[in-house]
């Protein structure tokens, strides 16, 4: 079965958001013959998140086997990381060879300026949203959305909508039943509508 | 501000569930006025977890600093932890020392192997119910509920349902407007009634 395994590599920097990690992985995790994981950043080793813990990466971006999904998280490290050509030149290049290419949060940001998401629809987190829509003028934004899929691309909103998203791409990739198992084995209660988002309103977006 | 703040530890080990760490950690550093965030183990440095990928342990828990609240996740290796003398010793001493103990999924297994549970109230993830009540016969276990408060012994359904019991936490801790901004800025759609448990009549318990 191991053919059958696909890659679902996170993308780590300082700062990174720790949800926009983790709640992906425990979902893509649920379905271990489908999904194996890893995590690779600038330098292999300890990575702070914004909140203090520290994740370890596996692999230097530079070293990074081959990723079938990549996954890029959120967090105020973003603010920082949107500068770092050497970053950016790496989404780049993983995005190309990438079945499919993620975000959760502000990690949008980093892809719209890495240049990837050009004329694509995509979404970000709702609180930081007008300092996204300012990293990426022909990123066509969609405000409203708990997750926006446009190919191969994949953007979802803030923080806990990247454990929705992350279900829907099991649906894609696997199948809906593997999804729903997976959400029910996390005691979660899915948002499988993509359309579904109220912190548009709440953050006065809509 | 600095004297305000309460320290909350999780304890990991091999084997632990990503999101039972890092979905509370997510909550509580939302309001990073009130709490800060540490991570301790049987040695510090890497612990994998259930699904692959690793965290980082600040300190080790022969010396670790003092803990307001302590957090024990679940996870497959709490199969092997209950075995472990040592673990559950310092689950006990550390316990004794803490203003709330809080368990998420399988972690109350953990706790309640250390005998810190006797007596009290407690719940579990739904899916390992079964396993989890042979661990502490003298534990009023209970089957439906996201979570359950007995003093300041605090234990969780699986997984996502430690992101409610934390932000109950919150609420309890700080204020519920604290709680109520934090899920907003999760994006978090917060299920704030303990009873509220679906997951234990998919699994039969009920």
């Amino acid at each position: 079965m191991e053919a059958m395994q696909k890659t679902v590599g996170v993308i780590l920097f300082p700062g990174f958001e720790l949800l926009d990690v983790f709640g992906p992985l425990e979902a893509f995790g649920m379905v271990p013959d489908r999904f194996k994981l890893t995590m690779a950043a600038h330098a292999a080793g300890p990575v702070a998140s914004a909140q203090g813990p520290q994740a370890l990466a596996e692999h230097s971006l530079a070293n990074c086997p081959h990723l079938d999904l990549i996954l890029v998280p959120g967090g105020i490290g973003t603010r920082d990381e949107v500068k770092h050509a050497a970053l950016l030149n790496s989404l780049r290049e993983l995005s190309d060879q990438a079945e499919i290419t993620a975000s959760v949060c502000t990690g949008s940001a980093l892809l719209a300026r890495a240049g990837v998401l050009d004329g694509r629809r995509a979404t970000s987190n709702k609180w930081a949203f007008q300092w996204v829509v300012t990293q990426g003028p022909k990123v066509k934004w969609v405000a409203r959305a708990r997750w926006v899929e446009d190919g191969k691309f994949w953007t979802s909103s803030g923080v806990s909508a990247g454990i929705d998203m992350a279900l829907a791409i099991i649906a894609k990739l696997s199948s809906r039943a593997d999804a729903e198992q997976a959400a029910v084995r996390m005691e979660y209660e899915w948002h499988s509508d993509p359309a579904n988002d109220p912190f548009a309103k709440v953050h006065g977006l809509v």
